[in-house]
């Protein structure tokens, strides 16, 4: 057995590393970590998400011993559904991250098959040949944990997203004892959170969003609108508390936050007397500075509660002058464009706004530099592997693994789908399994891929033009003048010289035309349209002959 | 006439306020300020650039006495052609930025009418009613200057974009005297740049730039590629500084930098060595380690030089191990994405790539919080009016202006098109003049407006479907099977049975129909794969009889 190999394996298809799911084999055995699922480029065209390629698992369901999930974001449980449909494997979470997949397993109606288990924080549970220590970190939500994994290899560390927090909301710091002990059994490999490798210093603690609520409820005069994830619950004790303090009854607005509260509330991850809260309804019916309303939306999402309070379209109330919205969140890379949008919607129809950019509102979850250099040195491990970022990222975060000490060739940058092996004690790239984006798009997971993507560009850049040719089918002349449909292209109602032009070009194209005249007059419409406009719509031509 | 009104209008369509374009009207004369494009959001599909929305002064092209672009950045002076077909009033700049205007002005064929006139910071121009002073202000561009504009109705200071650098690259700092002497005299308003008002503290000056080089360009062992943009005339300076420092040659790679360089040095704003600098093709036949290429496409535009080494796609000569990337500029909002892709795509060909994220490789043009309140107590103004930025900019400038001591009511945070007008002392605003984005699509400009870009949006969304019908005229029935065509829907070549099941439904529908069977066709299509698929694709049906 000891001269077996340990094989780490990132399955999150492109993108992030080890952030959506991570499998650990050794002999027969298989552990999963996390099935997260990606936020799509906004060039990726009509993609809900993305969901981690786990192709590579599925002629090995049988093997999978047990699915662990670290923590209730969706980066690291939203693909639950789509793995427990091809691999049902047991899965353990702690109390809270197992309430938060209950929720997506019930919605996606698997809860009667799936085999979920409770772990806390301190448990060694054995799963296959894996010997698994949970340790509990801080992190942006309640009931996170990293993973001690002793396999016959050898103990791996795998962190999980954390910070070093030594004043987190719940009281509860991250397990430095367990730690030490990893590092005095001897730690053959830490994996590490990357996300903050870019940024210096420490991350301040959770508590300074106390500090900067403060004087947002000292000086609003009218309602407070906190915008937040579903699933911030220490932000959400945070707001009662200030609530409590400043005399104000709080209501959770939408479906998702409801139920995340009622469920936290149930299992002690929220503590605030009963009559703190109010309905909605209620709430409305109160003075505008005695209530607090918290919702969704804080990443601009046009159909959450914000967004349509930001556009004007939310059915149960309106935004006012004289409301305070707080945006207790960081734009994830990509929705900057769409979070400053929605910020500058609400100002136009009168609201304070207070965001990160302007008051410490929010603070990452994830360990920055010094932090990642005190895990290191708290684990003392011989291979260090930095996963949970894009490559820019793992580059960073390996660079500051070697200014302390672990030498280059114990360090391994990795791209998902690349097999890291470990046998007597050495570390060694194995071959690469293959690995794509999976798009989920409707109902459809993977049916679109980057092909379709791309016809989807090419339609968005310049639209379509549409033409219909009715022939005579003895004499081949135009029966009626051609029909010429456009979306997205060019305002018609602006531009009928040019489809008229168009028109009179395809008549006198069927008046010569020799050979295929589809062909042809497509390939001339198109040329007509680039050189008037400059623009290559698509080009369809149907012919009918009668 | 001094009873006659001062009026001030933003033209910059719907966005940034008064960067791209201002209007200053007192009785029959009008004074244009700037002619800048702004960048079109992820979403705005197809779109080029946008330009300002300056239909208010299409009737009154007569009037317009005079066009001052402020500094040579696209964003001030990027649509002076479009401006210039419609309003041929003189054109004043600084020598650097005239330089940059006649480049554009000669790549869209307007050389021989365009009206040109050189100014100098210092010079005092009148220009109809108006009596401007122009003054040098420090950007992340030489030559660029503030306004003080005389009118009958009072003393306005236009700020232009500005930072208050102590060491400026070119060792001109901004010109406090002017200020303070403008001060004295009593300034009515003040308009000044917001850009930056979320920021606290003082701007780092060009001059950290240096010490971010250095330790670069001690330790790279192989070629040096630094990305900025073609027009930072300043960040050239440091580098060719750098390359005769270390002992490299420099090679500007690409037609917009080329030529920015030769009318640059021409114009005395660059001084190097004639033999510090070398053609691309000799640099690639020197030593790696003895060269220094600069290039654009710092903001990951996939055209650009860096986009195309990024993805392995340059002609001239491709990256390679030990190249070290310095992208020294910081991503314009909504470019983020791109910008962190071209930076993992750069690791992923072997190249070390340093980035603002990680060392103070770029620093800021414009002034931050404590050199915006210094600006306000150098000038003194009674009125303040926040320019340049969205309205979330807009509105913490505001609050910085009465943090300091500017009265509310004296302080105006208005949208493009709101007209504000000052008359004996007082301000007031006037009914908003019609404004909208105007978006240059190819050759056409603004023949794309919003619903156009909404149709790209629901192509781009789910892609479309064609369906075309041939029935027999006596029968009704369906000739052959129906032909179905679908772009950037979902993979057809493993959805078969999908496409098979849709043409035996039409084959049903043609059998049953009665009334209008391409509607029915379309509407039964469209249900039938939202059934299937969850998505709504773009359904067209054409129906031919013969």
């Amino acid at each position: 057995m000891k001269n077996q190999k340990l094989r780490i394996i990132p399955l999150g298809g492109l993108g992030e590393v080890g952030k959506n799911m991570m499998a650990y084999e050794y002999g027969d055995d298989i552990l999963v970590v996390d099935t997260g699922i990606m936020f799509p480029d906004n060039d990726m065209l009509g993609v809900d998400y993305i969901i981690p390629d786990f192709q590579y698992l599925l002629d090995k369901a049988q093997r999978v011993r047990g699915i662990i999930v670290t923590h209730g974001h969706e980066d690291h449980t939203g693909a639950i559904h789509h793995v427990l449909e091809q691999i049902n494997a047991p899965v353990y979470a702690t109390p809270l991250t197992r309430g938060l997949l209950e929720i997506k397993i019930g919605r996606n109606g698997l809860s009667h098959t799936a085999d979920l288990h409770t772990v806390q924080a301190g448990d060694r549970v054995q799963i296959g040949a894996f010997t698994v220590d949970f340790f509990h970190v801080c992190h942006s939500i309640p009931d996170a944990v990293g993973l001690g994994i002793e396999t016959p290899a050898g103990l791996v560390v795998h962190s999980g997203d954390y910070k070093f927090d030594h004043t987190p909301v719940d009281n509860w710091p991250t397990d430095y004892a367990r730690l030490a002990e990893f590092s005095e059994r001897g730690v053959l490999a830490l994996l590490a959170d990357s996300t903050n490798s870019e940024r210096a210093g420490w991350t301040p603690s959770e508590r300074v969003i106390d500090a900067a609520l403060r004087p947002v409820f000292e000086t609003a005069s009218g309602r407070i609108i906190i915008a937040t994830f579903a699933s911030l619950i220490s932000r959400m004790q945070q707001v009662a508390n200030a609530a409590q303090k400043y005399g104000r009854k709080l209501a959770f607005v939408g479906t998702s936050m409801t139920d995340n509260v009622k469920m936290a509330r149930k299992l002690g991850y929220l503590d605030f007397p009963e009559n703190l809260v109010v309905t909605v309804e209620q709430a409305l019916g109160m003075k505008d500075k005695d209530i607090v309303l918290m919702c969704t939306g804080s990443q601009g999402e046009p159909s959450s509660i914000l967004g349509r309070l930001s556009s004007g379209t939310n059915r149960q109330f309106d935004l006012k002058p004289g409301d305070t919205v707080v945006i207790s969140s960081h734009p994830i890379p990509g929705n900057e464009e769409t979070v400053y949008r929605t910020i500058n919607r609400l100002f136009q129809r009168g609201a304070n706004v207070i965001y990160e950019a302007i008051a410490p509102v929010h603070v990452s979850g994830h360990a920055s530099q010094e932090e990642m250099k005190l895990l290191i040195h708290l684990t003392r491990p011989k291979f260090f592997i930095p996963i949970h970022g894009e490559l820019r990222q793992l580059k960073q975060h390996a660079h500051l693994a070697r200014q302390i000490g672990i030498p280059e060739e114990n360090i391994a940058v990795v791209e998902n789908g690349q097999v890291i092996a470990f046998e007597e004690g050495e570390m060694r790239l194995e071959e690469r399994v293959p690995g794509r984006y999976v798009f989920v798009d409707g109902a459809g997971v993977g049916d679109v891929g980057p092909s379709v993507v791309r016809e989807r560009e090419a339609l968005a850049r310049d639209g379509i033009v549409l033409v219909s040719l009715a022939l005579d089918k003895k004499t081949g002349c135009l029966q009626n003048e051609a029909e010429v449909i456009t979306r997205g292209f060019i305002r018609v109602d602006e531009n009928g010289e040019l489809i008229a032009n168009v028109k009179q070009r395809i008549a006198e194209s069927v008046t010569r035309a020799n050979g295929n005249l589809q062909a042809d007059v497509e390939q001339m419409v198109k040329s007509y349209l680039y050189n008037e406009t400059k623009r290559r719509p698509t080009v369809f031509v149907t012919v009918s002959r009668t």
